[in-house]
C-alpha cells in the first residue's frame, strides 16, 4: 500500500526509510551506539525521558491526529475492515491513554543494576550476577500506532534502544510518534537514535533488519501467524515469537460446578479475541452429565458458539441440536472469537495428556476441589502459566503485577510467559577479587 | 571419513542413525515422548540413573576401550592430527574420570521444581514462578568421547531428555556409551528414550536434526566456528552458539604491578588452548613505560609470542626485536595459543572502548588500585563476566560453583557466561486463586 501523499511538515518522514537516506543497517549501527549511552543512564534519566514524551504527546495531539487521519484514510480507501481501522485510529482519548501508561512505566522500579543472585566462592572471589540491558531491540508490529510509544517506552526504562518497524499502513503515525519519542530522548541527553524508526519498504526491508547480528540483540514480533512465518524464514537475529493461545480450561470431578460455570465463562467471553482466552473445556466424565447441559445453555446465552466431541454432544442437554460436532482441526485451532470446542475426559491424567497433544503452551487451567488433582495439572501440564480455581484471562504482565508487557512468550527460552521490563533484560557476571589466579 | 568395519556387538549400532532404522524426526519424537516422565521424575531417580551410568562405566570398560580404538585406529589412518587423537582416546584413567564427575552431579542441588520468585497479587492470587526443564536439548560435539556422558548426566539432572550427534570420528565410542547412559536410564524406570543418540550422516542429517521445532527445544553446539556457520545456515530450533573468547586484561594507571604480573601470565598462559584465556593486554600509558618491559620479559620467558602496537612497541624495552607490530586483524583475533597482542590506552574509558570495538563479550578483566576505575570497567564493558583484580581463567561452571557446565555462552539470551543445570531450565507460572475471575 502506497500512503497518500502528506501535507508539508506531517508526513514526509514516513515515505522514506530514514530522512538522511541511510539504510536499515546503518540506521541499526546507530542505534548500537545510541544503546551504549542508555545502557549505562541513570533511572532518573530515564523516568525524565519517559515524562518528556508523556509531555510531548499533549503538546502535540493535534499534529499526531493529523497524520493518523493521513493513514485512515488512505486505509478506507484500499479497504482495510472496520476492525484494522479501528485499531489504526487515534482520538484525543487513545492519545492520552498512551501518555497515562507512560506514567505508569515511570512508578515502575527500573530492572537494570537489579543483582539477580550473589556468592562467595571457597577461594575468596566474590560473584555478583547482575541485571543489565540487552543492548538493541527490535520491535516488529502491525498497524496499532500505540505501539510506537509503548515499546519505545518498555525498551528506554529497561536501558534498551530500539528500533521500530511498524506497518506502513500506521506510516504517518509512526513517523510523527516515534520522532517525538527520540525528540523527547535527546531533551534529555540521551542520543535521539535511542530510539530508531524504520518506515515503508517491505520484505527486503524486513530481511535486512532480521539479519543485522552484530547490532540487532532480539527481535520482538508483534502480529499474526504470516509475520510469523515470513520472519522464520529470513531470521539470524534472535527473535522472541509470541504464539497463539490454544488455552484450556479442565473442570475436574471434585469441582465446584458454580465456580467452573464462573471461570469457563469469564474465560471465554470476557474478552474473546485476545491469546489468553479459553478456546476450549475439557469435562471429567463424572461431572460431564452434571455440567454440560447448563454450562452448553450459559455459553450459548452469551453468544458462544459451541463444538464438542462425540461425548460431550450425547449429554448436551435440550439444546444439543445448536452444537456441532467437532472436527480433528478444532481440537488445534485459537479461534479468538466467541466459539468454544468441549471435550469429555476420564481423569485429570486425559486432561493433561490432551494439553500435551493440542495445547500451545500459554494458560492453562484446572477447576478442582481436589488437591492431588490441582498438582497432578500443575506437574504435568508444561504450560507458561497454570491456573488452579482461576480464569485464564490473567496471563498478563500489567495482571501479573509486572506492569507494563511488550508481548507474551509461549516459548521457552529467555522469557516464556508475559515479556515485561526484566525480560527485556539478560546479566553479566561481576567478580571481584585481590590478585587471584587461577591454579 | 567412513569408520572401518566393527567386531560384532561392538560397533554395529554406530553404523547407521539408528538400529530400528528411524530417521532423525522420528527419533526426536520418542525424545520428546520420554521426556515427559523425565521431566517429573523425582531427584532421587535421577541421581540413581547418574548413578547407574557409573556403574556401567566401570563393569564395561573393556567394552568401552575397544569400540574407541577402532575409532582411533581409523583417525590415525585417516591422518587426524595427534591434538585430534587425543581428544578421542579413552583410557582406563578416563573413563575413571568421567565416571567420577557424575558422581559430583550427584551431588549438585536438583535445579527443577525451585521457585525462582514468587508473590500475591492485590487480588489474591498467589504467583509462584518455578524452574521446570526445558524438554528435548540436543547436543551436536566433536570428536570427545566424554561428551557423550557429560552431556547426557547434565541433561538427565536437570530433568531433559537429550539428543547426542556426536562426530563421525567417534562414533563407536559414542554408540557404546550412549548406549550405555540409555540403559542406566531405563534402569531406574526411566524412558530408554531419554537418551538418544544420532550418529553418522552428514549436513543433511544436521540440517533435519537443526529444524525439528517440535520436539527439540534447544540446540547445543560444541564445537568450531565451521560448526556454528554450518548451523546459523540451517537452524530452525532455537541455539546457544558458545562463541570465542578475545578476552583482555587492562592494566589500569593505578595497578599494583606486582598483582598485574601475575594475573596477566594467569590469564595468558595457565592454559592457553580455552575460551577464557587472555587474548590482549591493555596498558595504561602512565604504568605503560614501567609495566611494558617487565611483562614482555615474562611472557617471552614463558614461550609467548608477543604482538604490540606502535607505542608499546616503542616501549618495549630490550627485547624489542622479538616483538612484532600487530596487524588490524591481530585485535578482533582469538589465538587459542601461546600469543598475544598489547596496546597503549589512555584512560580506563579507552580501555573501555576498545573492548567494545573488538572483544567477544567472554571474560574481561581490569587490574586497578583505584575504586573508580574498577567501578567504570564493571559499568561500562559488556560481557559475560568482568573481572576485577582476578584472571579471566575463572569463568567456568566448575570454577564458579555452579558444578558441570555444558559450555559458556556469549550470547545475550536465556543464558549468558557458564550454561550449568540451571540454564538448561525454562520455568512456568504456577497460579492459585479460589475461583478469581477477570474483570
Amino acid at each position: 500500500m502506497v500512503p497518500t501523499a502528506a501535507p508539508a511538515g506531517v508526513g514526509a518522514a514516513a515515505r522514506e526509510s530514514d530522512p538522511a537516506g541511510r539504510s536499515v543497517a546503518e540506521l541499526c549501527v546507530a542505534a548500537r551506539e545510541a544503546s551504549r549511552a542508555l545502557a549505562v543512564a541513570p533511572t532518573t534519566v530515564k523516568n525524565a525521558a519517559l515524562e518528556a514524551i508523556a509531555a510531548l504527546l499533549a503538546q502535540r495531539t493535534d499534529e499526531i491526529l493529523a497524520a493518523n487521519q493521513l493513514d485512515v484514510a488512505a486505509g478506507a480507501e484500499a479497504g482495510l475492515t472496520d476492525a484494522l481501522l479501528d485499531r489504526l485510529r487515534l482520538d484525543q482519548r487513545r492519545v492520552t491513554a498512551i501518555a497515562g501508561a507512560l506514567s505508569a512505566l515511570v512508578a515502575l522500579g527500573d530492572p537494570v543494576g537489579e543483582i539477580i543472585e550473589g556468592w562467595r566462592l571457597p577461594n575468596g572471589l566474590d560473584i555478583r550476577k547482575q541485571r543489565v540491558p540487552l543492548g538493541v531491540v527490535a520491535v516488529i508490529y502491525e498497524a496499532r500506532p500505540n505501539v510506537t510509544i509503548d515499546a519505545a517506552a518498555l525498551c528506554l526504562k529497561s536501558g534498551n534502544a530500539v528500533v521500530l518497524r511498524g506497518s506502513s499502513t500506521a506510516a504517518h503515525s509512526n513517523a510523527v510518534l516515534a520522532a517525538l519519542a527520540a525528540e523527547a530522548a535527546q531533551s534529555q541527553g540521551l542520543p535521539a537514535a535511542c530510539v530508531t524508526h524504520v518506515s515503508g519498504g517491505g520484505r527486503d526491508e524486513l530481511a535486512e533488519l532480521a539479519t543485522q547480528r552484530d547490532t540487532v540483540d532480539l527481535i520482538i514480533p508483534r502480529g499474526g501467524e504470516e509475520l510469523k512465518a515470513a520472519l522464520q524464514a529470513v531470521a539470524r537475529v534472535p527473535v522472541i515469537y509470541a504464539a497463539a493461545g490454544n488455552c484450556h480450561v479442565y473442570v475436574d470431578a471434585g469441582a465446584d460446578l458454580d465456580r467452573a460455570e464462573s471461570i469457563v465463562l469469564n474465560a471465554k467471553v470476557q474478552r474473546p479475541g485476545v491469546c489468553n482466552a479459553a478456546e476450549k473445556l475439557l469435562v471429567h466424565a463424572d461431572v460431564a452429565a452434571g455440567f454440560l447441559p447448563r454450562i452448553f445453555s450459559s455459553l450459548r446465552a452469551a453468544g458462544v458458539q459451541l463444538r464438542a466431541d462425540e461425548r460431550a454432544l450425547a449429554l448436551a442437554g435440550p439444546g444439543a441440536g445448536e452444537v456441532r460436532l467437532a472436527s480433528a482441526e478444532d481440537w488445534d485451532t485459537e479461534y479468538l472469537d466467541l466459539t468454544i470446542a468441549v471435550a469429555v475426559v476420564d481423569s485429570v491424567a486425559d486432561a493433561i495428556a490432551h494439553i500435551g497433544r493440542h495445547g500451545s503452551g500459554h494458560s492453562e487451567a484446572i477447576v478442582t476441589a481436589d488437591v492431588d488433582a490441582a498438582r497432578a495439572f500443575q506437574l504435568g501440564v508444561d504450560a507458561a502459566c497454570v491456573y488452579v480455581n482461576a480464569s485464564t484471562r490473567f496471563t498478563d504482565g500489567g495482571e501479573f503485577g509486572m506492569g507494563a508487557e511488550i508481548g507474551n512468550s509461549t516459548q521457552k527460552l529467555h522469557a516464556r510467559g508475559p515479556i515485561g521490563l526484566r525480560e527485556l533484560c539478560t546479566y553479566k557476571y561481576l567478580v571481584e577479587g585481590d590478585g587471584h589466579v587461577r591454579s
